[in-house]
């Protein structure tokens, strides 16, 4: 190590000093703690291996990028997301929802994945019978987590959750009528607000409705991030690694899935999803400090390599 | 015809002039016309083929039993479970939690049923990915419609609801590691309490909830309709008519699994049921006429040929 890079001078570019992979570090942290609780708790009831089986799902790793976009957007709207407070439960119901999508989108009747992760997926380790079953059990953990305490408040976030998560399974079903035919630009830019943009749209305003009860104008932050995350994500299945990423790669093109960058080139689809962070940055610059944390994660976003 | 069936004298029992069929067939009316609606709003979303196949899962028929216990039970308790309140909002979400469970339920890898209801299954009538996410999506689409109207007072049921979805998928992963070997009668009482019991539940005290705020004492009706409904079922699996229940019978044998009905014999199976609902029918005593529907439908729950 030089002493340059040892005294931090080299650590990031000058004008983002704020450390994103220390802050996603922390945030992964605290929310495999609080599933590990909430599995723990689950493996108190019966049956035995539908608990087992939804730890696994749930303690698989992951970036944990939704429960962090939730708990930096109410920061960024001067909002505490402390421990078991709403925006942490909501992004640890987000985080639910988006791991029973992963358990049943790898299942052999969509896109039979045998590798998550770098690990088996639920239906290898277990059988698919129990992987139908753990989806459908976590999506119901997820709205249960949420509404569990009786706050009045999660009501309105628990909306957002549901009509997230259904926007989502439309985006999964547009994704399987799309396989074999050419889909137009519009279409895929329709396919990916949907499966990917709602849940991470849902992170951003989610935050900001448990820091202020409304959404405050960052509706258009989190369709940006969603688009700008899907770009990266198909970028990353295009040129990425597959064991930084714990997945297979090349699967769209092996498959005959149309992405942006299929359809309009890597530098062009590049520019979009850095056009998208611009766009996000650009809302976000009159909160100041307390969205520090939030546009760190917009660049994180597009630049990320797993 | 004769004189007397003609004048009514002889259609029904003399200490229960309710008639049953006839309120059934109202909620059932009034459900499917709401269902009918959900459903051609989802159809004005894409992707069309998933909104289709969430139209044939909602309108497939069905007694609409669990509606019409939530409607009943708040009438019971003084409520008024008229059009658009929250008592039908949540009537509407926990009939789409249950038809998500029998999608799900139907899948070749689950029970791999190809007959519902006397017509072909989500995945025989579409393919066994949109059975995936016509479930996934009817279960969002459920917390939803309960929850979409900003109503704070939805979240409470919505957390029941959420509670008793997770208990339907215990009672189903139970089920399933059951198979191909002896369970205990208290096993076999757990796994229907579970798998049946939890969403019928769910209807009794949701009622109550959204008529009063509180389940007002009616857990332990909700429970014994549950078990009295799961004992009723199974009796008709052994002994009912596959043409008036439109699925096939004799399942529960030929799959080995334990029922009531096999471990302590049909006569004494029928006995229980009747006394679990004569068990509800006393809570029920002195709430007087407001509960009649209610009272009636627990009638209904074990002497139903369907």
């Amino acid at each position: 190590m030089t002493h340059a890079a040892a005294s931090g001078i080299d650590s990031g570019p000058v004008t983002s000093p704020f450390d994103i992979e220390d802050y996603l570090r922390r945030v992964s942290g605290r929310v495999d703690g609080h599933l590990r609780r909430i599995a723990a708790d689950q493996k108190r009831q019966r049956p035995a291996r539908l608990a087992e089986a939804i730890e696994y799902a749930l303690l698989g790793g992951g970036k944990r990028l939704r429960p962090a976009l939730v708990l930096a957007s109410c920061e960024a709207l001067g909002g505490d997301p402390g421990d078991d407070g709403l925006a942490l439960r909501f992004a640890l119901a987000l985080e639910m929802i988006h791991t029973y999508s992963l358990v049943h989108d790898d299942l052999p009747a969509m896109d039979d994945d045998d590798l998550r992760r770098g690990r088996p997926t639920v239906h290898k380790a277990y059988d698919e019978a129990t992987a139908v079953l753990v989806g459908d059990g976590l999506q119901s953990l997820a709205f249960r987590h949420l509404l569990g305490t009786g706050d009045p408040r999660a009501a309105a976030l628990a909306a957002l959750l549901a009509d997230g998560a259904l926007r989502m399974v439309q985006g999964q079903a547009l994704d399987i009528g799309a396989e074999g035919r050419k889909l137009t630009e519009d279409e895929v830019l329709e396919l990916m607000a949907a499966k990917t943009g709602a849940l991470i749209s849902a992170a951003v305003v989610g935050g900001a409705i448990a820091a202020t009860g409304s959404p405050r104008g960052l509706e258009p932050v989190g369709r940006k991030l969603g688009l700008a995350f899907q770009i990266a994500d198909d970028l990353l299945d295009l040129t990425g690694d597959a064991a930084a990423l714990g997945k297979r790669v090349g699967k769209d093109q092996a498959a005959g899935k149309a992405t942006l960058p299929s359809l309009v080139g890597v530098d062009e689809a590049r520019r979009r999803a850095g056009a998208a962070c611009d766009e996000a940055l650009a809302v976000l610059a009159p909160l100041g400090a307390p969205a520090e944390a939030l546009r760190a994660l917009a660049r994180f976003v597009v630049t990320r390599k797993r």
